[in-house]
């Protein structure tokens, strides 16, 4: 059995009364449409971050990334999220990991891509609410500063960490 | 100004009409308390996983992990959790990364520990409503089911991909 609690712009939530192996449980559950994010590189090989504030935590270094619009398709919201929040034209997207970012409560999924072939072609054309700035950095500056713990980004992290272990950075 | 919507047992739901960078925007703001999970290895070096129903997902193959009492510390919550949920002790429990699952919305923050000298001590001892069973697998066969897909929880790549990173598997 469902309840609704809460319906909004980005999530919204439900708590479940249901049946698992035979015993009652109830289930708190975030819903969410699902993002997609992007690890791409500039001419140079750097990986392009954005700096964004995210309340309530502040500032945060990430890859670009944005949540799925009504019935689109992942590797389409990673064109345009790329596009958007960089000015950067992808070729390319390759499927690069897909995660749950909280499991037990969440049924939020982030498909993460690798982008190539990109090309600056435009300034940022973002979201009213959107306040970010693009920010370069070397694939090796990224992997030291997820490991001093400067990124904490779930998307950021599973998608360097993942393609560093396939590719040498 | 905060509009409290909703205030649960995992996780309490807020709106926020806040001020940044001189505009008005609206977040809606998922608070949890956070999490401790545990890279953990057993007498023949195998990854130690629970395989857990998880609402509303179905049955999910993950690093035992679990959420924070109040006012515990991660770092007791990762020997509590892995004891619980594993019948495992371990000796000695090293931060390995820290990390937001979705920084965008929710200030749950998951701490991930390596833990080592780990041995068989107890029988698990469950919250009522947790359904799980114990599997242990290679590092190797982990690294490939993340790449295959075939595990998709956050913790469960971070914590595996970061120790890949810094350790021979």
């Amino acid at each position: 059995m469902e309840t609704k609690i809460y319906e909004g712009r980005v999530l919204s939530l439900s708590v479940y009364d249901v049946k698992v192996e035979g015993r009652k449980v109830r289930r708190e559950v975030i819903k969410h449409r699902g993002a997609a994010a992007v690890l791409a590189f500039d001419e140079k090989k750097r990986i392009i971050l954005v700096r964004q504030h995210r309340f309530p935590h502040g500032y945060v270094l990430e890859i670009p990334a944005g949540t799925l619009e009504k019935k689109e398709e992942p590797l389409r919201c990673a064109f345009r999220e790329l596009e958007e929040e960089t000015g950067y034209r992808a070729k390319k997207m390759t499927p690069l990991i897909t995660y749950y970012p909280s499991i037990g409560y969440n049924t939020e999924v982030i498909h993460c891509f690798v982008a190539s072939g990109s090309k600056k072609v435009s300034d940022l054309k973002l979201d009213e609410d959107e306040i970010l700035s693009v920010v370069k950095l070397s694939p090796n500056k990224v992997l030291s500063m997820i490991r001093a713990g400067e990124i904490q980004d779930s998307k950021t992290i599973c998608a360097v960490l993942a393609y560093a272990a396939s590719h040498s950075l």
